[in-house]
């Protein structure tokens, strides 16, 4: 039996969040509850997620039971609106003449999501020239069902930095990054599809953020990018690198 | 004395070239001279700049003058269109029916210059329907002046690499790259100025193309792209590393 958790805590979480009335999933890492609840995302990675306790990156109400439970524990909690997102408030419900909305071109036709002021509403009625507006959160006055596990808790450095490579990078085999620490440096060699993604930059500037941020001591990330010209044994097709689109056209440079 | 050069000569060179009839400087890599000629262009770097004897990056007739010099040689060469962008030639000039280059979505309007089927010309002249274009190159029947001087041959295999990086970021000082080799490895660590660059991929990509190519014996070429925090003792609003531009998009993260 190990201890609750502390904050600051790398835990890999598993969940499915309904909205407790409709029945309806809202997210899951369960790849196949995603597939029946018609809400799976190609592009998504279903799996246990990361979650650094503290960090608000799932609802607190979910941390702060997370933080109570034990490695491998599943619980069900039910979070009523309060606990999720908020009751709903009708402070948060706004009536504009529709002249006024016309003007910022937005059109007021029922059901539709709007951003005015940089809130997202969506509208509720239009009549006699006016429209009523609702910026509670789509989720607010909802109680939400959630089933949630504490999969496992990461306590080795190493596995934490890759954790969060992972996190930043979750469709590339973590174990194509070579990985290691010296003091306050930690490295990071790039396998070719981070080298070559057009995201490369931000992905790098990000892991620099957080590895600084949630690995303690350490003062500098360094990224090693290598390429390599294939061996003549190796059949060349398969070993070119992948040639970024505008590399071509730089090679055709003329001068005079 | 040294001897003449050798094809695969690393030559620093300065050159200005004039089309002769008009007096008309076409490239030079002499700040002083474009900006009287009026060609002066704030992207440019007026240097002498890298040639790599016989690789075609100026014009044939010139490299072969180069290769007979010495180093620190000065000389005035006359280029006639045979030896600089070729005769004039009829089999260039070609009629077309005005409402073909219509469906083309070409407007037929003298002097403007067009690319059809991949080949830029200039609209000669409109008239009954007849559409006379010229595919000839622009600096075609031209004799050209070309004044050229061997600055200087570069020998230690290390300025070379230096030099190739030069060539492919001329902007950025090259003592800002921290370069070295280890067996058939060369090592480069890249300054902010093009860890945070917007072409960095390319810059990466064509570097290593340049650099197996032309430094024997090298196979990898490794990048190392470094980010630190800033220590307390500095001030941090001035080292705070430049932010792409999506990475506060990225940071918010929400999840559930």
């Amino acid at each position: 039996m190990t201890m609750p958790f502390d904050k600051g805590t790398f835990l890999l979480v598993d969940y499915t969040i309904k909205v407790k009335d409709e029945d309806r999933v809202i997210e899951t890492t369960d790849a196949e509850i995603a597939k029946k609840a018609n809400i799976y995302d190609e592009n998504e990675v279903y799996e246990p997620r990361l979650v650094i306790l503290g960090e608000g990156w799932l609802l607190k109400s979910l941390e702060d039971e997370l933080m109570k439970m034990n490695e491998g524990e599943e619980k069900e909690i039910e979070l009523p609106p309060e606990k999720a997102f908020g009751k709903r408030s009708p402070d948060n419900i706004k009536v504009y003449p529709a002249r006024e909305l016309i003007r910022r071109r937005v059109r007021p036709i029922v059901g539709t999501r709007v951003e005015i002021d940089g809130r997202i509403g969506i509208i509720r009625s239009v009549g006699s020239g006016r429209v009523v507006i609702d910026f509670n959160h789509p989720l607010a006055g909802k109680t939400l069902l959630c089933k949630i596990k504490a999969v496992k808790k990461i306590e080795d450095e190493m596995e934490k930095i890759k954790a969060l490579i992972h996190r930043r990078a979750p469709k590339v085999d973590i174990n194509k990054f070579d990985v290691s620490r010296e003091n306050d440096v930690v490295v990071i060699k790039l396998p070719p599809e981070i080298r070559d993604a057009e995201g490369g930059r931000i992905f790098k500037y990000s892991l620099f953020r957080d590895i600084t941020k949630y690995i303690s001591g350490v003062r500098v990330v360094r990224f090693i990018e290598e390429y390599e010209v294939e061996r003549k044994e190796e059949k060349a097709e398969e070993k070119v690198p992948k040639k970024p689109a505008k590399a071509k056209e730089e090679e055709k440079q003329e001068q005079a």
